[in-house]
Formats: structure tokens, C-alpha cells, sequence
């Protein structure tokens, strides 16, 4: 088994997944929790991070890098932001030490959007973007990864241009949970099983985003004039807020762009289900190995000795 | 002082709203309350309005026309729907009379878009619409009912064509209350006081209404990057959900359709603003004023010999 080499975290909002990785950049040892940035503000960063590489016994010397909310103004320590259009590379140039910790810790920027009609920001994401690209890339990308707030970025050249975020995710959840809509989905399970109910609100809402919040209400009127079930409600909602974030994000992109998926799980499903329903050409990346990745990049990057220490 | 003819009550899902009406159409009590279908659905049906007809010592002869949120399933009687297309006076013949009552009470059908692409509901607001518009009205107009769930409705030549349901008042209930947008708002006065902030937002959301959830969340970067005050970061939520409303209701009726907006107080000023801003051309009719000319039109057809009455 090769010798650790650094600790990879990819601290988010509302989750906390940390890496041990190896010499030869295997995965070492693995930990996941909800101790995101929420919690991690109440209970002591350090102490999170201390008790995931206690229980992985991680070596004491080894160096941490982080991505994401841990940088955020309302985390651990402000890590700022580089400004697009910029380089990929960049962001391995902006990471910030943790001081007072016993271990070397740094946490990467996010990526900033300065422009005064969309301002826009991103934290995390930039660093499973540096792993989902190759730094070489020619030509004009176009990546979307999807999640609470899905983050849609054009790469040209390796340079990132700009990018703009859709509130999916989330919108999902406090509709579903908050608004009249709730009691349209109630007892449905998580993922919509419903494909029918899912293709055909993709395309719709996607031939007519304007249409969006009036084709929301449909899970509601269907219920009540059709008998629609909470399982096609829930695939409705989803599908009508994916299709609008498609059609939007497709609206500032070439049509003909090639787009990159990074997704794993339940939204890689739904993303690649729905630019099938769209007939759209499409690659997917593993979102958890682009962001191992993206830290392993920053890591060799900020200690290029480190593979040969320990 | 005419003598009481009847009592109309507008009873949606969270108020209540109850007018004595005398022989000469003139209003001679009024209440309103919070009482809505879901307190009253606790509380009683039947006790809630005796209670208001008590503080206004109504006669017990005196009939009560009822519309909106009672009708439903879930309200006090079902009063089911009338199908589009339908002539607005339609609505009339289908009053249904609440059994075991001291009085003569009847509840208004809704009205039903029974379409398998477009489903749609409403209930309360076909009895505006019956005060908003003359029977006699001839060509294309479009009413627009803003709201928790505004109410955009097709009339040709008196009848209703038919009509959509945006979710825009609910949406941006839950979104500025329960998603992260709630902390760009925090502190912000309930009216969006910053009309440079909606007026661009509006715009923006009516020229790319497929950007609509990603115009949204640059109320968080504008608040992170910008330093976009709490009123700013509100009014830019309102009128980016606004501006997509009536991008895809008028996306669906013709462009020079003449526009009848159906609102009072801070909704009336709003859509106003958002139709000054866009360049469309609209006439205001008052709310409260349509519904108790909607109710009084039903009152009329139902008692006809009322007002020579008691």
C-alpha cells in the first residue's frame, strides 16, 4: 500500500467528505458527514477536521487541502475569489493557509463573476471543474454540474468566460417542501420514478421555459382533474425546473457546444435522462473523482516535493 | 340607508371577506379576517360566518352568496368546476346550496382547464373575472389576476378560452422565507421599495424568462459582490418572478391583446409598474370592487326577486 501524502476535503454547505490519499494518488481512507460549513460554524472547524483524521488515524505531519463553503466569508477562513475570466490554474495560486493549526492547511477560492447585470459566484465547484477538464482543452466547453444551486460554466480554451448558476436544487426542495405543491408529492419517494411524468415536463419546460412557474402548477391541477400521482407530481416539479435550467443555460451557450455532465448519483441520472429527452450530446465525469482530482491538482501544485516526502 | 338584500362573502384559502349588501347594490357592513378555508376547516365553516353576520346583526332571513376556496374539496361543500370553454355566466347556473342551514347559502362553482397538457384551476377569481368584464364585451381581452397564484385568463367575446396559473406569490413566499435568498432579504421592508432594483429585474426576467432561476440567485452574488442591499435583493426576487410571469402569459396570448389587470393595493401598484416598465399597454379594475360586482351578478340571477324583498 503506498504512504499518504496529503488529505483532500471537500467541504460543502451541508456536507463533509474528506480523502486520504496516497503517493501514487490512491484513496487511502474515506470519510463522509453532514458536518458542512452549517454545522462545522457551530461545533469548530478544527474540530471536524481533527475528528475525521483521528478516526483515519492520518499521519500528523500531513498537509490538508480544502475546497468549497469552508472558504466561504461565513466559514472557516475567507478564501476570496479569482475573477473570470481566468485560467483553471489559477485557483491553485489563491489558496490561503489556516493559521494556528498544527498541520499545514489551505483552502482554495472560489471563482467570482464581476459582471454587473450577472454577477455570479461559485465555491467547490471550481475545483471539480479543474478535475472534469483537461488543462489542454481546445475549443468551447460547456459543463454543467448539477445541484442545489447548478453551476453552468463555458471553458474556451482552458480559459473559464463565465459562468451562471440556476437555483435547482434548492427550489426543488422548498417547493416541495413549503409551498401548496407539498401536498401534491406527499409520500413519494426521493427519486422520481415517474420517467414519463419527468421526459414529458423536460420538454416543455424546456420548448417553453417562460412557462415554468404555470407548468409548476400543473402537479397541482393535474392531481385534482387527473388523478395524477405524487410520484408523477415530484418527477413533474423536477422535470420542469431541469428542463428551464437547460433551456436557459443553453439560451447564453452555442447550441452546438459539447457538453460535460459532472454528476454521480441520483442527478447524474436525471441530467443524462433529460438531455437524452433533449436528443443533446453529452459526456459525463464522475463528480466525486473530478473533485479528488481538482484537490490533487491543487495539492502537487502547492507541495510538489510531497509525493517524495514521508 | 337601503335595506340588506344579501350577503357576499369572498372565502379564499387564507382570508375571509364578507359584505352586507343593500337593496341598491350599496355596501352596508363589511368584514374581513383570517379565517380562510384552512382556519375554517378547524374552527367550523358554519361558525365563522355566523360570527361575522352577529357583529354586523344581519337579518336571519338574508341569503349568503359565497365564492372561492369553500367550494373546494377540502372547504366546507364541494362545488365543483365549471369546464372551459365556457360563457363567464356560466358560472351562475352552477351554485351549489350548503344543506342544514338556518339560511339560504350557496357557494359558487370554480372553473376547470381540463386540457392533459395544461390542467388548471381556480376558484374565487371566475367571480372577479364575472365583475372585471361586461357580458357584453367584444374581442380578445386578457385579464391578468396576480396573486399567490395569479390568474392569467383568455376572454373571446365573453367567453373564457381559457386560462394559466403562475405560482409567482407563493414562489416568492417560499423562496425569500425558506431558501438561501432568505438571508439576501433579511431586514427588508414587505414592499419592494427599490424601483430601479424591480424595474431592471422585470426587464431582464421578461427578455429571458429561461434565466429566471438563474436571475434569481443574483440576489445572493449581487449581495456578495455588489454589496445589493436587503430592498434591492427583494425587489430584484419580485420582479425577476414577475417579469417571468408575463413574459409566458403573453407568450401564449396574442402581443396587442388589451391587458385587464385585476388587483388593489400593493399588487396593483406593482404589475402596474412592471406594465409601465415593459411598454404594455393595460386598464386597472379594483379587485375588491370586481369580486362584490361578481358576487352581486350571482345574487341576482339566483335571487331575482330579492331586491323587492324583505
Amino acid at each position: 500500500m503506498a504512504s499518504p501524502a496529503y488529505i483532500a476535503v471537500d467541504w460543502g454547505t451541508s456536507s463533509f467528505r474528506l480523502w486520504l490519499i496516497g503517493e501514487d494518488d490512491s484513496i487511502l481512507g474515506e470519510r463522509r458527514s453532514g458536518e458542512g460549513m452549517t454545522s462545522a460554524a457551530q461545533t469548530g472547524f478544527a474540530q471536524v477536521l481533527q475528528s475525521h483524521l483521528d478516526a483515519l488515524a492520518a499521519p500528523e505531519n500531513l498537509p490538508v487541502i480544502v475546497c468549497g463553503m469552508a472558504g466561504a466569508r461565513q466559514g472557516w477562513v475567507e478564501a476570496g475569489y479569482i475573477d473570470t475570466p481566468t485560467s483553471l490554474s489559477a485557483i491553485l495560486t489563491g489558496a490561503v493557509s489556516v493559521p494556528g493549526q498544527s498541520r499545514d492547511v489551505r483552502i482554495l477560492p472560489g471563482l467570482a463573476q464581476r459582471d454587473r447585470q450577472a454577477p455570479d459566484v461559485m465555491r467547490g465547484e471550481e475545483t471539480q471543474l479543474l478535475g472534469a477538464i483537461a488543462a489542454d482543452a481546445k475549443g468551447e466547453q460547456v459543463v454543467c454540474m448539477p445541484g442545489t444551486h447548478s453551476k453552468w460554466v463555458r471553458v474556451v480554451n482552458g480559459q473559464v468566460t463565465g459562468f451562471s448558476t440556476f437555483m435547482t436544487g434548492e427550489l426543488f426542495d422548498v417547493i416541495t417542501k413549503h409551498s401548496i405543491l407539498s401536498h401534491a408529492v406527499a409520500g413519494a419517494a426521493d427519486v422520481p420514478a415517474d420517467s414519463t411524468a419527468f421526459e414529458s415536463a423536460i420538454k416543455a419546460a424546456f420548448n417553453k421555459p417562460a412557462l415554468a412557474t404555470n407548468l409548476l402548477f400543473t402537479a397541482r391541477a393535474g392531481q385534482l382533474l387527473h388523478g395524477l400521482t405524487a410520484a408523477g407530481a415530484r418527477a413533474l416539479i423536477s422535470g420542469t425546473l431541469i428542463g428551464a435550467e437547460i433551456a436557459g443555460a443553453l439560451s447564453s451557450a452555442g447550441q452546438g457546444a459539447a457538453i460535460t455532465l459532472v454528476a454521480s448519483g441520483r442527478l447524474q441520472t436525471l441530467y443524462e435522462d433529460a438531455f437524452r429527452t433533449l436528443g443533446l450530446t453529452y459526456t459525463t465525469v464522475d463528480a466525486d473523482a473530478a473533485v479528488r482530482r481538482g484537490l490533487s491538482a491543487a495539492a502537487k501544485a502547492i507541495w510538489p516535493n510531497n509525493e517524495r516526502k514521508s
